[in-house]
């Protein structure tokens, strides 16, 4: 996608020994690029959120193993690469999914090969997630174009939690391809951004997103959601996630939950964009999925632009209070409407998953 | 209750011409006290939530209108000051009841006697309200040692939204009474305080007065409360209310209705504690609650402490993005498990109303 004109993805290489990401920490505040040299600098740039949303943890650990190859290719360096990459994030799913497919590619080949096979899958793997993307947004287009049938021309109000947009992908986006493809091809299209506390992801990235490539958007608090859906101002939901078991159950934002109680009691459309990698088929209940507790200093601390311009942290809390920071929830296979996949939707269900992905 | 030992209330006569309050915008980052010398200082106090919390609305509009009978005690100051007070804030019914409750005695009385019959009726209403809250908090007393007695000695975990704490009262509070008198008994309780956005009452205020008071709590992002519930960590939640309809329909803090939703989801009780001058005996459904809109600031820009110590105000949100910031929701009365009131506890029913205010 482009920022001021000029087309980017969230993740590049430079030459064959060092990755550009750009700081979604400094957004919406600063565009700035930052080099990865090291499997130790990935590693960093997942674990603080430099890098964040699933897809994009993903491709990001994949050239992590590419750069520890580039340093050593032992049998010992992958595995130690492998495992602490690994550990830079327990929800996300897709972080192991391209570590494994990484290890697998890698394993039982010669040292001096590995640096540039590694470096060629995890090429692949950054491609391949921006056709994925690509495939979600066509089949997501359906869906949205079928709802604005419904309105008459009126504009189509649809409601995201936290950033599942180009940023959190390698481009494209998972929950707002959909969205990109809508307004591309001229379909009445208003989205609201749940600002997503409590590291803003809604507020800070996807509204940026969306602006920057001139869709329509409105930030509402996260506790909005549910008041704009009893008043019929929400058509319908669509959200990323960060794991989804073989029954359906989806690990995403802390919130989403909230949200999908909300639509459920609305009869609002709930819809989870993902890629099959984000499914874990080893997993029969969301119970199952380790939710990651963040520093409570997330909470209690907020980052923004002050009047001149230069950027200020302040204290946002009471003094003294103690703050918890669960990052995820799993919201429950019952009140999800369906999932949008690469290979097409389906309902959120084993039988559903199966019936796209049989041999998986 | 006592800040550094020193007791107050939120609202106080200072001889018979001016009102103290303390300047809740400046909380928790600062202690600061104002001085309203005039209606029209008292309805910027409301309006600029200097002083909000339903109960103290309406203490701080009956004091409104005795600073205007100060200046002027005609009918058509009386009728002015009625009117610009009842327009500060929409939703609040506490706010109407006190102006109403003023009206009634000021009118067909003479000029002269205008002044000193409505400063001693509004401190009559503030005097009424602590007491209130004081039988609040007994009432609700009994259901937290009912559910305090089933953990076995262990810890109650009570979620709250928003602050219904003595600052938004006259003393006490209302959701926050019973907690007060929880702990003063010795029962262990520990407090999940919502952070509340945009306006973030609950990390500041809620958390403010819990702290002070020595109660054990932590501070959430609003998104968090239905995976705390989820995981078996929410024994209840007690919130407030800004109106509560003839059949039981509950307008609050907006994400009120979320966490009622993952209560009911949860089968964690939700009770929603009130004086009976919150019922709006006139409306049958919370559809008719009007809704405040209220700035988009309120939830682009955030005020806190700067390291040095200093007070900031930044904008945190995507440049250029548009905010929308209602105040309220509706929860209706079938996801409320009980009322708490002045006069006991009831279901969330018309019935259950009047079996406690049958001539209301």
């Amino acid at each position: 996608m482009k920022i001021n004109g000029k087309p980017y993805r969230t993740i590049w290489a430079i030459g064959q020994d060092k990755i550009g990401i750009i700081d979604q920490t400094r957004l919406p505040h600063r565009f700035e690029t930052r080099e990865l040299a090291s499997m130790q600098d990935a590693a960093h740039a997942i674990k603080a959120m430099i890098v964040r949303g699933a897809p994009l943890i993903g491709a990001t650990a994949a050239y992590g193993i590419a750069l520890a190859m580039r340093a050593d290719a032992s049998d010992e360096a992958l595995d130690r690469a492998h495992d602490v990459l690994a550990e830079t994030r327990p929800t996300a799913i897709n972080l192991r999914w391209a570590l494994k497919r990484m290890r697998d590619v890698l394993r039982n080949r010669p040292r001096a090969e590995r640096a540039a096979l590694a470096w060629a899958e995890a090429a692949r793997i950054a491609d391949e997630d921006v056709a994925v993307c690509r495939a979600i947004g066509e089949h997501g287009l359906k869906i949205l174009r079928a709802a604005s049938a419904k309105k008459n021309g009126g504009t189509l109000n649809v409601l995201t939690h936290c950033n599942a947009g180009w940023l959190a992908c390698v481009d494209w986006g998972t929950a707002l391809a959909p969205i990109y493809m809508a307004h591309d091809a001229g379909i009445p299209i208003h989205v609201w951004v749940d600002e997503t506390r409590p590291r803003n992801q809604g507020a800070s990235l996807t509204a940026f997103e969306l602006g920057s490539h001139g869709v329509k958007h409105t930030i509402v608090a996260d506790n909005a959601g549910g008041h704009y859906m009893q008043v019929g101002k929400v058509d319908l939901c669509i959200v990323g996630t960060d794991r989804v078991t073989a029954t359906g159950d989806v690990a995403n934002k802390i919130g989403t939950y909230l949200k999908a109680l909300a639509a459920q009691d609305n009869g609002v459309p709930f819809y989870v964009a993902l890629p099959s990698s984000t499914i874990d088929w080893t997993l029969s209940s969301g119970r199952d999925i380790p939710i990651e507790e963040r520093s409570a200093d997330e909470l209690l601390k907020m980052t923004g632009r002050l009047p001149d311009g230069g950027l200020a942290t302040v204290e946002i809390a009471a003094p003294g209070s103690p703050g918890a920071n669960p990052g995820f929830d799993v919201t429950p296979a019952r009140l999800v409407t369906g999932f949008i996949t690469e290979r097409g939707t389906c309902a959120a269900t084993e039988e559903g998953l199966r019936s796209l992905f049989p041999t998986a």
